[in-house]
């Protein structure tokens, strides 16, 4: 459970502790910084409010530090959050697992953090002291168990943000990192008066007009080999331009040709500005995508992979299909 | 709590009893008959093949019957189920709220049902007794309570069962009818050992060819009007056959327009064989969908509404956007 480590300076400090040490501090400290990590998502921006209102409804000065704006999709967490300067006594990171993930505007407190509450198992155990808990479905549910244990009722406001975090990090409760305490810990947010289904539609029904625009062009690109247990997507810069698309939108457009009845692989090509193709290959259960993707001096896991092939994606996608070709037969 | 009718044949009966008589009515007996409803869903399945495993368990004799056959996607509900012949001494309905959801081939059974176990506030009462919980987010929720009281160790094959009711019930927790009480049930369940990652891939990522090829035709048909408050799709007879889709593979069609960020009313045209178009509007909070339609003589919700326009789609469209105008500016 706990882990020890020598810190740079020579001087032995506790690494991992324990739920009870995390809320001691808490509790003892007066003028709290929280940590968000940068391009922030559900988890630590739930974690981060969450906290906000249990602190500050024990009189304590709480504020909020992350190098990137709340997304809009989000801006419902910061209800009531009023912005106070002072010279921070304890610093706190929520669900930052390692230093690159501060981002500028916060990297002058990367050496300084009292305290990490996280739940990723690739933690780098930057800070002081580290509350992690790698079974965590998300780091809502550690913040869940911190709250309680600081003595504070739960409100309205602490449910719609520790619920944000556990409903975004777990796909809505589908992805394999849902537990049994996720779900309870659900139960218990859902006994608050908040109205979930209009939080469930924003976080999970909601497209914005850009990723219709390239849902539209990938599904135009379809195009289904070796008897429908291959599909093939493509993404071109054209597409990109044309649906004026961030990044981000991008996100998940692999997981589309995967998810189609009987497709075994699925092969998302997309066009890099430097006229070379990335490929993104998912697999249902007979095929590693992780050794198929090694061939191009790719990788990942058996289930998803990637890979680089340098030339347009006509070419990437007649070198990907031969590969493919020999593995299926 | 408990409702008293008089039925036809002139004597007072029960018609909704508690989970106690429910459980008692189903241990007493020894040859029991379960019915689903037609075209039947994961709730109506789940609940008879986790009351089958159940039951069965305690060494009684159990058979299910449907007038339809089970959907491929719900085929792991049916292992270890073993069909015996036998005359039911206690007839079961699970998830049944209407006699005419009965279909052809369970219809003898109609009149002769002992118990119905539901939550649908619509119910019928057709039933001599009825344990009736139209709080609960799907069947399947009441049927763990009946479970656990008849004292029966629940399995990993009954949790599958019941986890996919209540997770097809609710859209994975996502509908307003998703509770405090699902979740904690949800979390009970996931104390088996269950691959439940694999059956939310199966039941909620998992699309036909043919109703992607429906998305990829309705995503081409988007249009936007008055500054993107509107959004239109269109379904054609010629898209319908060229999709190959079948009617239930367009269920959801129409809360796609609607899902666009930005857009307050969501219109789905889709042509009938006759000529006509049907007319599906969704809204979000500004506009009652049902006072624009029922303008042609139709009606619903307040948030999702329809009705029947005589004319092609685009003569549809016209009209429709005409009363869009109106009720927007």
């Amino acid at each position: 459970m706990y882990k020890y480590c020598v810190s740079m300076k020579g001087i032995t400090v506790v690494m991992n502790v324990s739920k009870d040490i995390a809320v001691k501090r808490l509790l003892e400290r007066d003028k709290i910084l929280l940590i968000s990590h940068m391009s922030p998502d559900g988890d630590t921006l739930g974690c981060s409010f969450a906290l906000y209102n249990a602190l500050s409804s024990l009189g304590k000065n709480v504020r909020i530090a992350c190098s990137d704006a709340v997304p809009k999709r989000f801006e419902y967490l910061t209800e009531g959050y009023v912005e106070k300067d002072f010279e921070p006594d304890f610093i706190v990171t929520l669900d930052v697992a390692a230093l690159q993930l501060f981002g500028d505007a916060t990297s002058c407190y990367r050496e300084k953090v009292d305290l990490c509450i996280d739940h990723h198992p690739s933690n780098e155990l930057f800070a002081k002291e580290t509350y992690l808990v790698t079974t965590a479905g998300a780091a809502c549910e550690i913040v869940y168990g911190v709250i309680a244990d600081m003595g504070v009722e739960l409100t309205s406001q602490i449910a719609r943000c520790l619920y944000t975090g556990i409903a975004t990090d777990t796909g809505c409760f589908k992805y394999s990192n849902t537990t049994s305490e996720t779900h309870r810990i659900a139960g218990e947010l859902y006994k608050l008066d908040v109205n979930y289904e209009e939080i469930n539609t924003r976080l999970f029904n909601t497209k914005s007009k850009s990723r219709i625009a390239i849902e539209q062009q990938v599904l135009n690109s379809i195009e289904y080999y070796y008897d429908d247990r291959v599909a093939v997507v493509c993404v071109t810069q054209d597409m990109i331009e044309q649906s004026g698309a961030d990044e981000s939108e991008f996100d998940d457009i692999s997981s589309i040709p995967r998810s189609i009845e009987g497709v075994e692989i699925g092969v998302t090509l997309k066009e890099k500005p430097d006229g070379s193709c990335k490929i993104s290959i998912r697999t249902n259960h007979l095929v590693d995508a992780s050794k198929l993707c090694s061939i191009f001096g790719g990788g990942g896991h058996k289930r998803a992979a990637g890979c680089l092939i340098k030339g347009g994606h006509k070419f990437a996608k007649i070198k990907v299909l031969e590969e493919i070709s020999s593995v299926l037969s």
